[in-house]
């Protein structure tokens, strides 16, 4: 039977990226094609560091559709990754005659698999980088050839911007079926090669609520959330684009700063407010304003999305004194190679003066780990077959 | 020589209240005059547990003007304090002949002695009582008569809200001179008898941003607070003193607490970000969230200042639960007696179905005490000359 199945199973394996907004979208105007309530700008990280890595496949023996997240089997019932499945297939039907659906595996059940390269605890958002993984394989799988961060907003919002490398926009659109709601490419990732990305996990507190229950509240609560999106949005959209295509990083910084600010500070308009900066945030703020301040000039740029983490932006030439700043900050638990993952970072020392400069209290443990990146590539086809996480009888392997 | 000062010595002390606003002030459209970008609302604290007391005397033996502030002799030529010195000053000289001018003292030197009856550690906004205290009592020195609020405002902002009892609206007028930014009484003292007020002071974690340079700050970055001074502020004032004035306990209580996150909400979105809320704060914050979900009703409300203490608005019968869950998720470091200050409170038990309702990690020592108090008066006159902070021989007592 296993022989039986390597022949008749049609699979494919890809990998998808993270992003992070630098301009946050927070807010639907329709929940269930997920239509944002204002256009928004992400860096897509790159995914040496962090990726999804999905396996598709189909077989005729398959009895029912079936997926595994990080090794665990899941719903595949759930709404949308039913619309991502339901899409995919009706474009692919839409392309193909009888025949060729057959040999597509169209009409078979698929069976997927998944797993990230960090850690869930980390406490990344990884669904973004889930939903463009899967979309983007079962394109793949069945030969669909369209634009897909349409397809890929309706698994979840953000997974569109994570379908292209580099800088992405998440242009809202204005039609009703969301057919206009899609994401752009504003500039590819080697467009600004001294730009770094260091995302500081902060030992987690306690739960915080979901982002999908939180947008929604907010929109429901928040006057200043409306007024965010209508009337500073896309402004600021503007002059992002503007900051990025120049590589202007003092702009870029200080609005990405902004722009979490607003956020944060819609999600405490919202009613119950919603925290989700903490301690260990708040300190990393204070320590990125007054390191910018002491220096005279913005090296450096923090950015939250719905939690405690802190990703920071800055370039190249910046990243040991930075980094060797959070750790003397933020003691760590354990030492520094292990304090310090992806790209290596060189040492550093740091004088008195700028210490003193900053003067915060420092607050042991408070980061567990940093992750170096940089803006990377979009999704990819893994070409090596080895790397299936779907063993030749259409299970996970015992590694996925 | 004393007793010659005696025979000469016009003296008079009066006290002043604490007022909390329940729609926020922050933001001045003219610095100098401090005219606010949007009108408020407080409600005036009872001085049996918060007050200013102040001692102000005239005689032509005084060479200079002097100030004392809580036993420490103070710069008599700040600005703020000289503005109301020469608002006092005028409207005296403007209702005088020469002669009683001389009897009066108005051409003589001025000693001013000041206390609080609470300490200043306690990060309670102890200027809005100082010069509404040191306004009324030059007042009653120079037998000035008229409306007093508008030269109040000009020491501090908040204090013109502290010339009147109970429930008041500081309209923040039209004019360019101010003449129209007045505080005026929505209800007295004695309009809602069952309202109480908790003072929960938090354990100071680190100092602040000052409110005067903060609210210049958000007034230059923050977008939101713009529109929320000119698009949200209005509506709410309506809203509220209609909660008031029918006593609509619900209403007062969900819209106070939506003012007071929208107020931290445009700290935040200030740049840089202002936080005064800390992890107490965010601790009260959800309890009070999770104690009136788990009642099915709103029994309590929260308000925050430019600091981490809260101030808690409930209805008489709700204060002893309430005080014991305070006391159960902020375990304090010292005996019930002396956690809790000024209105006795009664002992309450704490069934296990509540404490697992909230569902919070206590936080011990994450308040310090609690004071207990209610809405109270306006500036009274003390008529028992014991009690004059001033000496016969013109200087502070030494038990001021």
């Amino acid at each position: 039977m296993p022989e039986e199945l390597v022949d008749k199973t049609h699979v494919v394996t890809c990998t998808a990226p993270v992003n992070i907004a630098v301009i946050k979208y927070w807010g639907k105007r329709n929940e269930e094609l997920i239509l944002p309530t204002n256009s928004s700008l992400s860096v897509t990280l790159h995914q040496d560091q962090l990726k999804t890595t999905t396996t598709a496949a189909t077989s005729r023996l398959f009895e029912e559709d079936k997926i595994w997240l990080n090794g665990k089997e899941e719903d595949i019932n759930h709404p949308r990754l039913q619309a991502c499945l339901r899409e995919i297939r009706r474009l692919a039907r839409k392309r193909r005659n009888k025949v060729d659906s057959d040999a597509l595996g169209l009409s078979h059940k698929v069976h997927i698999c998944s797993v990230n390269n960090f850690p869930t605890a980390a406490g990344l958002a990884s669904s973004a980088a889930g939903f463009a993984c899967l979309v983007y394989t079962l394109a793949r799988l069945f030969g669909v050839e369209v634009e897909l961060s349409g397809i890929a907003r309706q698994g979840s919002g953000s997974a569109c911007r994570s379908m292209y490398g580099g800088f992405v926009q998440w242009l809202m659109g204005q039609k009703k079926d969301g057919k206009d709601s899609l994401a752009q490419q504003v500039e590819s990732e080697s467009h600004w090669p001294e730009l770094r990305i260091l995302v500081l996990v902060a030992s987690a507190e306690r739960k915080h609520v979901g982002s999908t229950s939180g947008m929604q509240t907010s929109v429901e609560t928040s006057s200043l959330l409306k007024y965010r999106a209508e009337s500073v949005v896309p402004g600021r959209m503007e002059e992002m684009i503007t900051a990025v295509r120049r590589k202007d990083f003092p702009a870029f910084a200080e609005l990405t700063m902004k722009d979490s600010n607003q956020f944060h500070a819609t999600c405490l308009d919202t009613y119950p407010p919603i925290f989700y900066l903490n301690r260990v945030s708040h300190q990393v703020i204070h320590l990125v304003h007054r390191y910018n301040k002491h220096c005279g000039e913005t090296r450096v740029a923090y950015t939250f999305d719905a939690g405690p983490n802190a990703v920071i932006f800055t370039l190249q030439q910046h990243v040991p004194e930075f980094v060797q700043l959070v750790q003397h900050f933020f003691p760590p638990e354990i030492n520094g190679g292990q304090f310090i993952k992806g790209l290596p970072v060189e040492e550093a020392s740091l004088s008195d003066d700028l210490k003193q400069a900053i003067g915060l209290e420092p607050m042991p443990k408070g980061v567990s780990y940093v992750i170096s990146t940089q803006p990377g590539p979009g999704p990819r086809v893994v070409e090596d077959q080895t790397q299936h996480l779907l063993g030749s009888d259409g299970y996970p392997k015992e590694s996925a």
